[in-house]
C-alpha cells in the first residue's frame, strides 16, 4: 500500500520535473499535533509518530524521526522500502544535509509551502543556491493522490472566560501592541494556533487533544484581522471580538491578504513560526522585524488566576489517577485488564472529574517491553494483557476547563528484578533532585538538566530526549519556550530563562529496548525564592499529586535528603487526594504514601 | 596623582579633538596578564586588578571591572574621582553602552588600536555609526604623559623539548596547516602569545608568571613568519625554527607586513584574538575567514606526554603545599607569620621542588575578611598578622618545566564559628559533587556548574564568578576554551564541549564581605568513561593533592557519598604526598587525611 502511494507520488513528481519532495509532519500552523486532514506524512509512509519528515526522490524514500520514535518507526516502516534516518545519531545526515547532498544540479525541489516553516524553507533555498536548484512550493502533491482525504475540521469554538484566563482579550492585545510599538512594528502576523487561542481567549476542537481553532491573525495598531471559519464562532466570542475592532475573514484568505500589505508597513514576524507561503507572500519591499511572537513568552508565564486553576485541575487529575492506580494494582489478579482497557478505565476516572474536556494527548499505556518505546500507542494488534508482574507505564493527561495536565507513573504489578528496581529508584531520585533545585534567576533548562539525569548517568544510562517540556493552559501539552534539556536544540526553542509562573514537566526515564521502560513525571511551577545580595533565587512548586509506586523503590540506594523529600511529597499527596477517595481507596493510599 | 594624570590625558585629548578615550587592560596580544610596559590602565587609574577598562571623557572617568574586583576597586579608586561601574550588575551599562550613550554626535573617539581586539573595535564602530563618530586608533595617548614608562621586556626564550610537550613544532605546524587547507586559507595570523608559545614550543619571561615571548606569527602554507626580538632566541630555538622554513622578523614589523598581503590570499583570523590595528591593516579586498585559531582547541587538549608531566608537577606542588600547610598550622602560635611572610615561605617550599620556574600567578594569601576579596593581593599596608583563629585562604600555583599548577586551600588557624564551618563544608561539598560528575560527551561547563554551586545555592549563597577555568601547560594559568560557568559569556570563551584531556580548575567559594572568604580549588582532567548504546560517557580525574582542612568541616551536613568521596580523596593525598615528607609532617598528614 505504502509502496503504491510512493509510486503515485513519484509519477506526479516526474510530470512536474520535481526531483525531490519533502513532506514534514506539520499543518499550516507549524503545529506539533495535527488534524487528520494534515497527516500527509503518515498517509505516505505509514509512520504514525508525532514527529518525522519524509523525503521522496526517484531513488530513495527517507524518513527522519527522533529518539522517542526509533523503535516505533522501525516497526512501522518494516517492508515499506523506506529508509529510517535516526535524527541526532552519530553520522546520520539531517534532512537538509541529505537534500543538499542528493539533489541534482539545476534540479527542482518541491514541498507544500504551507506546511514548512519560513525559516526551514529559507535556509534550504539559501544552501541549495550553489546547485542552482529551483523551488516549487505552491502545490500540495499529495492532494492528487490522496483520494479519501478528509475535509478540514468544523468544530465549534468557545470563549474561555477571565475567571479561567485571568486576563481579557483586550488586556492581552494591549500587551502585544505595547511590544509592537516598542519595536516600531505596525503589523504583526500570528499563525501559531496556541498563540491565537491565548490572545483571543478562544478554544476549540480542531485538533484532537489540543483545544485550538484553525485560524490566522494579523494585528495592526488600530484593528485586528482574524482569519477563521466564521461558523465556528458563537455570539459570546463575536461580542468579545467586537470590543476591539476585530474583522473576521475567511480562513484561507490570509495568503491574499498579506500580498496586499502596504509598502510602509513594518511587519513583526517569526520565520520559525509562520509557514513559507505566508512569509513569501509578503511583498519583498516590506520591512520585516524577525523576532519571536511576544505571545510566546506571555503565554508561558501563567498568571495567578491561571495558576490557581491549574493547581485545582491537578488535584482532580491526581484523584483520577490515584483511583486508577488503586484499581489496576488491586484488580490485575482478579479480572482481565489490557493496555487498551486500562486506557479506557483511566479516561472514565477523568471524565468523573469536574470540567473535564478530553485527554490532553493519546494515553501511553505500555506494559513490559512496550514501555521502552517512549511514545508507544497501544493498538488492537499490540495490546498486552496485564499480569501480576513487571512494570506498567502510564503517561496521560487531561484537558479541563481550568487546566491542562500531564502525568506519568510506572506501576509495579508484581515482583520486579533488583536491576529494574535500581533503574526505577534512580529515575525517582533524578526527578526528586530536579524538584528540589534552588537556583539563581537567569538559569535555563540546560543548567538544571543534569540534576535529573545525574543518578542515571552515574550508572551509565541515559534517556534520548529532554527531561521536560513547557505545558499550556487549556492548550497544547507541549509548549515553548521553557523546558529541561542539556543540549541547546534551536528548533525546539525550549532553553529560555526559567521565569516565575512557567509550568514545566519533570520526567526522567529509563528505556531498555526489549526489556522495560520507566518514566515518572510531575509538573513543576517556577517560583521566586529569596532575593538577597547574590540575586533573585528561584525554586519549584510541585503541582502533580499521585503516589510514586513504593513497591518499585529500593530505599537503600537513595540519599537521606532524597528519602526525606519523597516522604514529604507523599504526605502532600495524601493530604490533597485522600478527601476525594472512598474508604478503601483512602486506606490503600495511606499505605502507599507511607514514610520509607 | 591620579587626578593629575587624568588632567594631562584630557589635555592631550582636547588638542586632538578626542571626546572619549578608552584604556583597556590588554597588551598588543589580548593577554589577560600583561607586562609593566602595558599597564596603562593601572597608571591612569590606580586600580591594580587584572581586569578592567577605563573610559575618560571631559566630564567623567569610569572604571569597569567584574565581581572578582568590586571590593578591591572600591578601595583603590577612593579619592581618585573615578566612578566604579560594576560590570554585570543590574542596571549597570557596559562600556559599549556607556560610550554609545555619552559620545556626542560627530565626535571623535580614541583608543590605541593595538590594545583593543578587532571584534570589540569593529562592534563599537558599527554601533556608533548612527552618531557619525570618527575613530582615532593609531595613537597611544598615554605615551605622551607617561614619562617614566619602562621599556619592552627582553627576557631570553627557551625551547621546551618534546619530552615535555609530546609533539614537535613540525608536528604541530602540520596540524594547523591541515585545518588551514580544509578551510581553504592560505594565511593564518596568530597573535595570542600562548598560542604562539604552544605552536613553536617556545617559552620565555616577557610576562611575569606567564612564560610567553612577545611575538606575532603569520603562517603560510610553505613558510612561516615569526615577528620577535631575535636577541631573545637561542641556537636551539633557531635550529628548530629552521626545520620549517621559518623567517624571523622584528617584533613590530607585523603591522607593515600585513598591509602587503596579496589580494589572492585567504586569511584565517580570529577577530576576538587579534588587535584592531592588525586587523584593520589587512587590505580591505582580502578575503578573511573569521574563526577561532585552530591552536586554541589543540592547546587545550593535553596529550599523554603533557598529562604525565602535569600529574608529576602536581605531586611536587602538593608536597610543597602540604609542607606549607603543616608549617602554618603548627607555627601560627609560635612565631609571627603574616600574609606576606607566608607567601614567601610557600614560594620557598615550591623552589625546593624539581624544575620549578616561578609562581604561576601572584599568590593570594588572605586572612580573615581579606579573603572575601576574590583576588586580594597583600601589600605592606594591608598585611595582616595571622592569629590562631579564623580562616586563612591561600590561592597559589607554580610554573614548572613539566606543568602549571593552581591550587587553593582555606585553612582554619583556630576555632571557627558554626556558620563559617557550614559555609566551608558546603564549598567542599560543591567541589566534590563536580569532581564526581559523570556525563555524556557533548556536555559543556554550563551543564555541570550547578553541581558545584548547588550546596551553596541551597543556602541562598552564590559566588560571583565562574566555578573554574582551563589551565595551560607551562603556560597561562587561565586558558580558553574550557571552563565551568552557568551563564554563557561569549567574551570569556569558556563554554566549549569538555574534551578528553582538557584540564580545568574546580573552585567554588563563599565571599562574605567584611567577614570571611572560603575557596577550595583542585584541578581536574576530563577523561573518557564507558561508551555504550547511550553514547560516550566522560568523567574527571583529580590531579591536585593536598589536604582539605578537616578542622573546618562539619561532617554532619555532608551526604554519605560526599563523605565517602572525601575519605577516598584524602587517602590518595596521603599515598601520593607522604613519601616526600619528613617524619613529623607525615604523622601530621596521616591525621589530616583521616576518615571522617
Amino acid at each position: 500500500m505504502i509502496k503504491g502511494r510512493v509510486e503515485n507520488l513519484r509519477n506526479v513528481m516526474k510530470k512536474q520535473n520535481i526531483c525531490g519532495y519533502i513532506i514534514p509532519s506539520s499543518d499550516y500552523h507549524q503545529s506539533e499535533y495535527v488534524g487528520d486532514y494534515f497527516k500527509t506524512r503518515e498517509f505516505m509512509s505509514g509512520f504514525t509518530g508525532s514527529a518525522g519528515t519524509l523525503v521522496v526522490t526517484q531513488d530513495e524514500v527517507g524518513l527522519w524521526t527522533d529518539g522517542r520514535y526509533f523503535i516505533q518507526a522501525e516497526n512501522e516502516l518494516k517492508d515499506s522500502g523506506i529508509t529510517l534516518f535516526k535524527a541526532g545519531e552519530e553520522g546520520v545526515p539531517t534532512v537538509e544535509e541529505y537534500i543538499i547532498e542528493n539533489m541534482p544540479k539545476d534540479g527542482k525541489l518541491g514541498f507544500d509551502g504551507k506546511v514548512i516553516s519560513a525559516k526551514e524553507g529559507e535556509s534550504l533555498v539559501k544552501k541549495l543556491d550553489f546547485k542552482n536548484i529551483s523551488i516549487e512550493y505552491s502545490k500540495d502533491l499529495a492532494e492528487e493522490i490522496w483520494e479519501d482525504r478528509t475535509t478540514l475540521p468544523d468544530k465549534k469554538a468557545f470563549l474561555l472566560g477571565t475567571e479561567y484566563t485571568g486576563a481579557s482579550y483586550s488586556e492581552k492585545l494591549a500587551r502585544v501592541r505595547k511590544v509592537m510599538k516598542e519595536k516600531n512594528a505596525t503589523t504583526h502576523i500570528l499563525t501559531t494556533l496556541d498563540d491565537i487561542a491565548w490572545l483571543f481567549n478562544i478554544r476549540g476542537g480542531d485538533i484532537k487533544s489540543n483545544p485550538v481553532v484553525l485560524s490566522y491573525a494579523v494585528l495592526k495598531l488600530d484593528e485586528v484581522y482574524l482569519f477563521v471559519d466564521e461558523n465556528k464562532l458563537n455570539d459570546e466570542i463575536k461580542n468579545e471580538l467586537n470590543k476591539e475592532n476585530t474583522i473576521i475573514k475567511p480562513y484561507d484568505e490570509v495568503y491574499e491578504f498579506v500580498k496586499n500589505l502596504k509598502a510602509d508597513e513594518v511587519v513583526l514576524i517569526d520565520p520559525a513560526k509562520v509557514n513559507y507561503a505566508v512569509y513569501n507572500n509578503i511583498p519583498k519591499n516590506i520591512r520585516k522585524i524577525e523576532e519571536a511572537n511576544p505571545t510566546v513568552l506571555f503565554k508561558s508565564i501563567k498568571n495567578e488566576v491561571e495558576l490557581q486553576n491549574i493547581r485545582n485541575s491537578h488535584i482532580k487529575d491526581g484523584v483520577a489517577f490515584t483511583k486508577f492506580m488503586y484499581w489496576v494494582k488491586n484488580n490485575v489478579c482478579k479480572e482481565e485488564i489490557t493496555e487498551l482497557s486500562a486506557t479506557k478505565k483511566l479516561e472514565e476516572f477523568r471524565r468523573e472529574q469536574d470540567k473535564f474536556i478530553e485527554p490532553s494527548f493519546g494515553t501511553i499505556a505500555a506494559y513490559k517491553e512496550h514501555a521502552a518505546m517512549m511514545h508507544y500507542s497501544a493498538s488492537e494488534e499490540s495490546n498486552y494483557k496485564l499480569e501480576p508482574e513487571h512494570l506498567f507505564l502510564v503517561d496521560s493527561g487531561g484537558q479541563y476547563l481550568d487546566g491542562t495536565t500531564d502525568i506519568t507513573r510506572t506501576l509495579a504489578l508484581g515482583p520486579i528484578s533488583e536491576n529494574i528496581q535500581s533503574d526505577f529508584t534512580n529515575v525517582v531520585r533524578g526527578m526528586i533532585r530536579l524538584s528540589m533545585a534552588k537556583f539563581l534567576y537567569g538559569c535555563r533548562g540546560y543548567n538544571l538538566d543534569i540534576l535529573a539525569r545525574g543518578p542515571l548517568w552515574d550508572t551509565g544510562i541515559d534517556y534520548k530526549c529532554g527531561t521536560g517540556h513547557g505545558i499550556g493552559f487549556v492548550l497544547n501539552v507541549h509548549e515553548s519556550p521553557n523546558g529541561f534539556r542539556w543540549r541547546v536544540v534551536p528548533e525546539r526553542d525550549d532553553s529560555c530563562i526559567l521565569e516565575e509562573g512557567m509550568v514545566t514537566t519533570n520526567e526522567p526515564g529509563v528505556y531498555q529496548v526489549g526489556s522495560h521502560g520507566i518514566r515518572i513525571e510531575n509538573e513543576i511551577v517556577t517560583r521566586k525564592a529569596e532575593k538577597n545580595e547574590y540575586g533573585q533565587f528561584m525554586d519549584f512548586e510541585v503541582i502533580t499529586f499521585a503516589p510514586i509506586d513504593l513497591d518499585a523503590i529500593n530505599p537503600q540506594i537513595m540519599l537521606p535528603n532524597e528519602k526525606e523529600y519523597l516522604n514529604n511529597y507523599h504526605k502532600q499527596v495524601y493530604d490533597n487526594i485522600a478527601p476525594f477517595l472512598n474508604e478503601e481507596e483512602r486506606e490503600w493510599l495511606k499505605e502507599y504514601t507511607r514514610e520509607i
